[in-house]
C-alpha cells in the first residue's frame, strides 16, 4: 500500500470547499473520485485544511493510500487527467503509510488579498475583496496585526456555529502590506477556527479604513467575544498558500 | 456634446471579442448599451482595437460623444454601474469632439502569456496558453523575435479569410522573457492584422520547442504565406496591454 503526499492547487470558485458535502463539488469529492477511477476502490484523501467554500489554494496538502503499486509521478498525471482544471496536483511523493496531512502540519500560511482601488479589477473579481475607497492605513493596519500575534483564545475571530473543544491557538505571524492597488495581508499559523482569517482580516479593515485604533484589535481579542470583531471578510480574496511539516513528510512520518 | 476617451479592462472569457455582433455578448456591444442607458439615445463606442473572442484587454482605449453635459468621473461611475464586472471603466477624460481613439492611436501594446510547466495553474487557465513540456527555450525565441521587428509584409501571420487593403505593418518591438513558469511575449506595433499576434507567438514557440532555427523567422516573414508559419496561439494568452496616443488625447485631437 504506498502512500502519498499530494500538494494542489484549487480555483474554489463555484466549489463547496474542501470538505466532502451531501451536494456540490468539493476538492476532497473530486480527489476521491479521481483516486477510486485510479485505484479501483475508495480511499480517503485527509486535507491538511478544510477550506471554505469560494477560498482558493496555492499549496493545499493532502495524504492518502493506494492499494495499486504506482509511482508517483505516474500518480500525478493519473490524478489531474481526471480532474477538473480548476483542481491541479501540483506535486505527488511517496511518503511512509503513517503520515497524515492533517495531524502532522506544523504550519499553515494564508494570504488574503483585497483590490484597494477605485474601481475593481475584472481579472481580481474572483480573487480579492474590494474595497473601493478610501484607501485603507496600510500603516495601521500593520501594527494591529502584530496583536494577533503569539498564543491566544481566539474565540472573537471563530465563526458562529462552530463547536470546537479549545478555541485557544497559536499565531505565528501576521502581516499587511501594500503592492500598487493590493493590499496583502499573510498569516501564519499552527492551527486555525472557522472562518478566524476571515474575521481577523475584516477587523484589520475596520482600523484600515480609520474607524477603529491598531491597539482596539488587542481589546477584541480579550473580550473572547465574536461580536466585537469586524465582518467575515468575503471567500473570493483567501488563499491557503503553503503546509509547512517542518522536515520532508516522510522523516516526519517515521518520527512521530 | 461632450466627447470621452475611455480607458477600459476586460475579461474576455464567455465575450464574442471587442467587436458588436449579431449575437453574443460583445464589449463594444455592452458598452454601447451602457452608454443608451445613460444618454437616452445611441452613441457608437468606437474601439483603438478589435481585439478576438477570448482576448483580453488591460487597457484597451475608446472614444465616445454624448448628447447629455455629464462630467469624466459621472461617466465612469455610470458606466460601471450598468456593465457586467467582467468589464470596468477604468478611467474617463474628456476630450476635443474630433479625438477618434482608432485613427489617433499610434501604437499598441501586446502581450502574451505562456505557461510553461508540467501541471496547469488552475489561476491560468483562462489567461494563459499552457505548454507543458518541454522547457521553452526563451533565448531562441528571444532572438527570433528579432526578425519580425520592424516595417514588414505581415502576410504569413494573417488569419485566414482577411481582407485589408495592405498587410505592409510596423511592428516597434518584440520581446520574449521568461519570470518563472510564465514565457511573456510582448510586441508593440503601429497596426496589426488579424490574428497577427497570435500567429507571431505560434511562430516563436516553433523555435522555443528547438523545432526550427531562430533565423528561420526571417523565412517566414520573407515568404508572405501563412502555411509557413506557426500555428496560432489561443485567444487565452493574449492581453491589449495599452494604446498609445503620443501625447494627451486632448492635445493630440486639436493637433490632427
Amino acid at each position: 500500500m504506498p502512500a502519498f503526499k499530494l500538494t494542489i492547487a484549487y480555483d474554489g470558485t463555484g466549489l463547496v470547499g474542501w470538505q466532502r458535502q451531501a451536494r456540490g463539488r468539493s476538492v476532497q469529492g473530486l480527489l476521491e473520485d479521481a483516486v477510486r477511477a485510479l485505484d479501483g476502490r475508495h480511499a480517503t484523501v485527509t486535507g491538511a485544511g478544510r477550506t471554505d467554500a469560494g477560498v482558493h489554494a496555492l499549496g493545499q496538502t493532502a495524504s492518502v493510500s493506494l492499494a495499486r503499486a504506482i509511482d508517483a509521478p505516474s500518480v500525478r498525471r493519473a490524478l489531474n487527467a481526471r480532474l477538473p482544471a480548476a483542481v491541479r496536483v501540483l506535486a505527488a511523493e511517496e511518503v511512509l503509510a503513517s503520515f497524515n496531512a492533517q495531524f502532522h502540519a506544523r504550519s499553515k500560511l494564508y494570504r488574503y488579498r483585497i483590490w484597494n482601488a477605485a474601481v475593481q479589477n475584472p481579472f481580481e473579481q474572483l480573487y480579492s475583496w474590494h474595497i473601493a475607497a478610501p484607501s485603507l492605513d496600510v500603516t495601521a493596519m500593520a501594527q494591529a496585526a502584530v496583536h494577533v500575534e503569539g498564543r491566544h483564545d481566539f474565540a472573537a475571530f471563530q465563526g458562529t456555529g462552530s463547536s470546537t473543544a479549545t478555541t485557544e491557538r497559536v499565531v505565528l505571524s501576521c502581516t499587511v502590506r501594500r503592492r500598487g492597488p493590493l493590499v496583502i495581508c499573510e498569516v501564519r499559523g499552527e492551527g486555525f477556527l472557522r472562518h478566524m482569517v476571515r474575521n481577523i482580516v475584516g477587523t484589520l479593515v475596520e482600523v484600515g479604513r480609520g474607524r477603529r485604533s491598531p491597539a482596539w484589535i488587542a481589546d477584541v481579542v480579550a473580550s473572547r467575544r465574536r461580536e466585537q470583531a469586524g465582518r467575515t471578510a468575503p471567500a473570493t480574496g483567501l488563499f491557503l498558500v503553503s503546509v509547512d511539516y517542518g522536515a520532508p513528510a516522510d522523516a516526519l512520518a517515521a518520527e512521530r
